[in-house]
């Protein structure tokens, strides 16, 4: 079995485990008490808050503990939103945040507060110009991810961060995906991480809050945790964290040597081994370990059933794999395919001969899929005039499956009109265009659903 | 070392230890994710979630697990209140609750809501027909504890929850310092808990909203945990923390009884060996490991430092030792002695040679503290005519001490006016009169603080 989901959660690191372990018997107690098993505990509590403190950058009393990387976003943004008030209600946040960033944002907007979704290139990245221009008077916060979760692409953070701090406005930085591999560059104002993407366990985020940002937690609070993080410290669980922190910050730079080569390797063969894949996010300012890739004609959920059989645990963000049913909002920004996405993200270690395998397994898988799905094959065409696709009560990716069949009958210069109501289409038609070099001629309301319109050129 | 403040925490249970340790290996996945990790930790997750709902007696899609009851009660009441918005905006709870509730419900009434604060009686036992009382057309939602975290009383929550369903107002109970001795009885519409107060780990608290119960949940949520806790779930320590709730439950019968039989020993006891103590909460209907008592003319923090040099851990009501300079709401309800407050709360397994050592050291304890004061000797009387005691500036529990030495100067029938600033000298003063059978008559804004008058009976 390889695990290649490490975006998602790691597992837990050895270094982590003993210090868990080892924290169980001294950080059970109430830190807040004044006998002996409270000091013990509040012993550990303040050791890494300083340990981690300093892994980030910033003094330990900006640092606070949170139950999970999604709390720590909520509390910090609705926090920092709240203590600029009187400066306004405009927030901005880029197109291809983490779904805390998003729903933070909603619950924002809700509550009668304006929103900026700045939108990225098609390599995932935000141009700092785009914060720049969306920069307000009366702006409260801006928010930007050290490095995007679905495609590994690193942001302009300390660019962006300049922007904000020239127009006195904070940044708050989710830290999430990066924070393992190294400190955060740039005069950002907030930041925010989360322990089980770097090997912690489960049950700690980090929110940390520059001193003279103004900051106003929101909802009851009490008095643990500088009155911004309410509830019982789960004191060995973020012992573990820290400790873990720095085990992999010690090993960080020797290992994204490594896992760059690995993903390199990914990035260039897949294309070579798989027909019709379309590797998405940038191919320089990436982090260490995640690749994605998505194949046409390929149901994103079949595809990792058929990996995980293989033994390879790997996410997606195509339509079919999460429970709401609505394509990846990361890849709809980036304008890029969403059908049959595979996110690889390798853990810290991992073998260079499980890629290797996931390699040799991949292409038979995706044929596997393609092959129930009825997807034509690679450079099979056939001729005819200008048709309609009625591909109305299909799923993605039966649509562009459909579509693909029917391109070769149409002339050179001839339309096909495809009619679907799945929302998936409205991404990956475009999409499919300009992977197959046809023109995307836009949409159009049907009787039933939407019509897409396609020119075949050549 | 003997730790006697299992109210506050509980140290890790041995089958929470082993049920974490265990699900470190399975437990550290995304559940939400379809490979073999993910499948693993969702299938301990929903085990888990069985279980503790089996513990609980409800369904298991009626538990959510959340970080800590803190947020388990937080995310209740305002989800609760929410729901019913349209039914009203008035909020019911006890004057006893823990701060959680009580911090909720200070939120709720800076947005506009209204609360009814139920008293309690000289035991901390709410009377049912407060809660029949203060019930009105727009209650939205009534809590109540099961059980007080302060004094150990046992509170008539299935006659609440029975007057609550009839009026159709859900009631939630608070059960966390009960839920590790049995479930809770009655016809509750919410429940709240906290894991590591029955010696699972910290970072997990239970929220249980009945089928039909109408709930919102506020602010950013996710798809995790039903839409009502938002984050990655801690599921290590969910298992640990649920094994741990079936291995007390099914000591809890037993070791009931002999708790039980321990704490009714320092009931009678303490009052035989240390003069001038008021031993507070329902003697009968109380928690089996609970005891509380407060100690005139010793200052709370000084007495938690010598029995913590002698070896025992205990926590206090009293002002000096919370964070906040206030004598406990607990005992201020209950109109009892808040000085030199002591609360025991043993855990369970505790050895009664601990409980025996406790004894012994105790009255030495209170008289190192009562002489490092200056405190009177018990039945000293002196007399005199009408006095003034000035005791601005001093704390508690300076007054009372001073108010004790004047007090036999003056004839029977004559007074002392006692000048304050201490907030605690409200609580403390009538206490006293109520100890020490004099009268109090009230009291009166002074040019500096406040005049407590005390007439002299005998």
């Amino acid at each position: 079995m390889a695990y290649f989901d490490a975006a998602s959660a790691a597992p837990l690191h050895p270094v982590a485990r003993q210090a868990l372990l080892a924290s169980l018997d001294d950080g059970w107690a109430d830190p807040a008490r004044l006998y002996r098993e409270g000091r013990k505990a509040r012993m550990l509590l303040d050791a890494a808050r300083e340990a981690a403190a300093e892994a980030v950058g910033c003094r330990a009393d900006e640092m606070v503990f949170t139950p999970s990387g999604t709390r720590a976003v909520h509390t910090g943004v609705a926090g920092a939103l709240a203590g600029r008030r009187r400066t306004g209600r405009h927030l901005i946040v880029s197109a291809v945040e983490h779904s805390s960033v998003l729903h933070s944002a909603e619950v924002f907007e809700a509550a009668g507060g304006t929103v900026d979704r700045v939108a990225v290139g098609r390599g995932g990245a935000v141009d700092a110009a785009g914060y720049s221009a969306a920069l307000r008077a009366d702006t409260a916060l801006a928010v930007l991810q050290s490095a995007n979760h679905e495609v590994g692409t690193v942001q302009p953070v300390a660019e962006v961060a300049g922007i904000c701090r020239a127009a006195g406005v904070p940044l708050l930085v989710d830290a999430a995906q990066s924070l393992g591999w190294g400190p955060v560059e740039g005069d950002w104002s907030l930041l925010t991480a989360s322990a089980h993407k770097w090997g912690g366990p489960s049950g700690v985020g980090l929110l940390v809050v520059r001193k003279g940002v103004r900051f106003a937690a929101q909802g009851p609070v009490d008095e643990r945790e500088s009155g911004r993080a309410a509830g019982f410290e789960n004191i060995p669980a973020i012992v573990a964290a820290v400790a873990s922190l720095r085990a992999v910050r010690a090993e960080a730079d020797q290992e994204a040597v490594r896992l760059r080569e690995l993903t390199a390797r990914i990035r260039t063969r897949v294309p070579e081994l798989v027909p019709d894949v379309e590797v998405v996010g940038d191919a320089r300012r990436r982090l260490p370990g995640i690749v994605t890739f998505s194949c046409l004609y390929v149901d994103g959920e079949a595809l990792l059933h058929e990996l995980d059989r293989a033994g390879f645990s790997v996410s997606s963000g195509s339509s079919c794999t999460s429970s709401t049913l609505t394509p990846s909002h990361v890849l709809r920004a980036m304008g890029v395919l969403s059908e049959g996405n595979v996110r690889v993200s390798l853990p810290m270690g991992v073998a260079e001969a499980d890629v290797e395998r996931f390699l040799d397994v991949l292409p038979g898988a995706v044929a596997s899929v393609r092959e129930k799905l009825g997807a034509p094959a690679p450079a099979t065409r056939v001729r005819a005039a200008e048709l309609v696709v009625d591909s109305l009560g299909k799923r993605c990716p039966i649509p562009v499956i459909e579509l693909a069949k029917v391109i070769g009958e149409v002339p050179v210069g001839g339309t096909v009109r495809v009619l679907s109501d799945d929302e998936a289409a409205r991404l990956d038609i475009p999409a499919w265009c300009e992977m197959r070099g046809q023109e995307y001629l836009g949409e159009e309301p049907a009787e039933r659903g939407t019509a897409y319109l396609v020119r075949r050129l050549g």
